[in-house]
């Protein structure tokens, strides 16, 4: 290791970041152990000004930008170079876990600290960001913040999404904004050049469990295509109505997804097929369903793979199912993302320099990183989490993998920024 | 043909009752051109006014038991013998059409029209009867006045029931009885004696109309069994659980359904397997489902076919279905009722007399029979529908099919009553 990463890495406090995880998870406590913090709600905006006040502690500037993302910055000592940034985010799903989203931002908030205790000032400056609306539940879609940011959506757009009371984005943003204006909390731009972009996360998946490793390098987040189908037959008498004369759109759509399912059956298990939603039709007990419903969640690294598969979806649904028949209508795609090697190889030697096991893996999930990378560079570091449970107060994760994740952070900051 | 039987069918006037067919349609006329003429709303109780008009038109008397089925009385030469009996149901789906149940009733009063016409006194008496609430639509379930006749269930249970705006059955019923009185139609008792019970009805089913007969014998009601099953898989992320990680409850449902499907299909197209309600939890588009819940609605002519098949849906149910466990529960089973041939070889006499193809088959609805077949000797007579299709207002008939199955019970009851 060299001298450098050593001092950072040996600086970091890993027992404070435990401790601090479970003291925001304070904020927005559910009785179940999980945690709810909605986008912009009052535990939204505490856990904000806890972290300018931790921010302001290690002696960073903390800033705002227009779309209510808050960034903690570490001077470098080339004030012209861009920052090498990390995070993710601190807003939960209503029925959450404490970490998903909050881990990466508070060992973000650890490493800053470890620079400092070690007394290393990097060449590029470091900050930390928080992301709005990452979880997407009180105002849909989510991901605003990384999204307005880079402009992958329009601020006004989001603005004027509303909860299901009614309130818009943009009036709980103002209303926050003003809160942190009050706090001294100064304003910057959206858009700002980053030099590279680093998102640590819990996994939320089984992989790295089941591997026994303490963190991951993520090469990219697959890509997903959201379908609907449709299968069409006939209603009719179920005392009545021999075999041979029904057109059962059950039946039709069990045999129809059996064979969607049978095509996304690859060797090496990086397919995702999801059917998620289903319903029937009238759905009464003895009535012959006349009409299913179903939906489809496709995920694969590979853009081609996707497209491939869904031509063969095609096919399938063009033909007749128990003498029914179906359409399939694509609903939406988001293409994957490849991490560059530039960034991957770099955590790589990071994990290597600390004697990780860090294998590479694919994130399933959707991440702030999936719009960064069209910033700047950008990686992501995983680490396991029980059960690949998350979105679920039972959530949990190793106090040990999560200290060994912010090493792996640290480490690879240190790379980076030096 | 005999000269009597020849005599009594001559002077069967179908015109009229296709005319009356449609006069009846008017009360509860939907704009779609069905019938809602629910269990003792206004428009029933019209409809039994009416009856009891047309029945006094013929000199017959007309009188109502404590649960309001109303009988038409046409007096044989001997008063000590029970009566033969046929009739079905004035009361309507809400969507109904115009012959279900109606038909039955209307085509016993012409065929009571024909003997008068004829000058044709039967030995036995000959009754028509309007049974109380054959659909179960309004008051559930149904079947209450066949039910409540012939012991099935307690009428106090059956007073009890109430519909969807808090009214009783009870109630509803008093209402229905206080208007009848004022019209002078007197009462009755509850299980009386009959010597006999034909049922003429609309087959709702598409077998007379493929084999092109005009007329079916019904040689039985076959059995129901009602189950529900339920899978248990796990909820997870769709976009990060790997294939082999996985126990989807949907792909276990499908796969057992499709199971059970197959071990419920004979050669003989028998058996009427139907997976009618399918609902899937928790029902999100990206989260792998963690339960499905299915019901089947299972019928066979033969009772020990039902309970083999039950035990073999058990075995499939112990089974691992994708990893998941599945659960089978019985909800509710009838025994299927065959028809005594003393009947159905009457009526095949009488088929044969008038030159009718009239294929034997098996009920795979309900019918009031059902319950008369534990009271006396009982038989059913069907017609074809178009399509096969009933409780909905495009529910047709062919008016020579109509004419045909009235003389076919007339004929009948000419066998049975002289």
């Amino acid at each position: 290791m060299t001298s450098t990463t050593g001092r950072v890495v040996a600086a970091l406090d890993g027992a404070r970041l435990w401790a601090e995880l479970h003291d925001l998870a304070q904020l927005g406590a559910r009785t179940d152990g999980g945690v709810a913090r909605l986008t912009l709600d009052d535990n939204d905006i505490q856990a904000r000004l806890w972290l300018a006040e931790q921010a302001k502690a290690i002696g960073c500037q903390v800033r705002v930008d227009p779309i209510g993302n808050m960034f903690v910055h570490l001077p470098g000592t080339d004030p012209d170079l861009p920052p090498i940034t990390t995070g993710s985010h601190l807003d939960s799903q209503p029925t959450g876990g404490k970490y998903d989203g909050a881990y990466g931002v508070l060992a973000g908030l650890a490493a800053l600290r470890a620079f400092r205790e070690a007394g290393v000032q990097p060449r590029h400056s470091l900050e930390v960001v928080s992301w709005t609306n990452e979880e997407g539940m009180r105002f849909a879609p989510g991901t605003s913040g990384s999204a307005c940011f880079t402009g992958v959506r329009r601020k006004d757009e989001t603005r004027a999404l509303t909860d299901a009371d009614g309130i818009s984005f943009g009036e709980a943003l103002d209303a926050c904004l003003t809160r942190l204006g009050e706090a001294g909390i100064e304003r910057c731009p959206l858009g700002t050049p980053m030099q590279t972009f680093i998102e640590l996360h819990i996994e939320q998946g089984p992989i790295l469990e089941r591997q026994g490793a303490p963190t991951g390098i993520v090469t990219g987040i697959q890509g997903v295509g959201w379908f609907e189908c449709e299968v069409r037959g006939t209603a009719n008498h179920a005392g009545t109505t021999p075999r041979t004369a029904r057109q059962d759109a059950l039946e039709g759509a069990c045999a129809l997804a059996a064979a969607l399912r049978n095509a996304a059956c690859d060797d090496e298990d990086l397919l995702r097929f999801t059917i998620g939603r289903f319903q029937v039709f009238p759905g009464s007990v003895n009535t012959i369903p006349e009409r299913t419903l179903f939906t489809i969640d496709l995920r694969h690294p590979d853009a081609g793979t996707l497209t491939e598969l869904e031509a063969r979806f095609q096919a399938l649904a063009a033909q007749e199912w128990a003498g029914c028949t179906a359409a399939l209508t694509p609903l939406s795609r988001i293409d994957p993302v490849a991490f560059p090697e530039v960034v991957t190889d770099v955590i790589a030697e990071a994990a290597a320099e600390l004697g990780q096991n860090a294998p590479w893996l694919v994130s399933g999930a959707f991440h702030d990183a999936i719009h960064l990378a069209g910033h700047c560079p950008t990686g992501m570091i995983f680490i396991p989490c029980k059960g690949g449970i998350s979105h679920h107060p039972s959530e949990r994760i190793d106090a040990n993998d999560a200290i060994e994740g912010a090493r792996l952070l640290t480490a690879t900051l240190c790379r980076l920024a030096m």
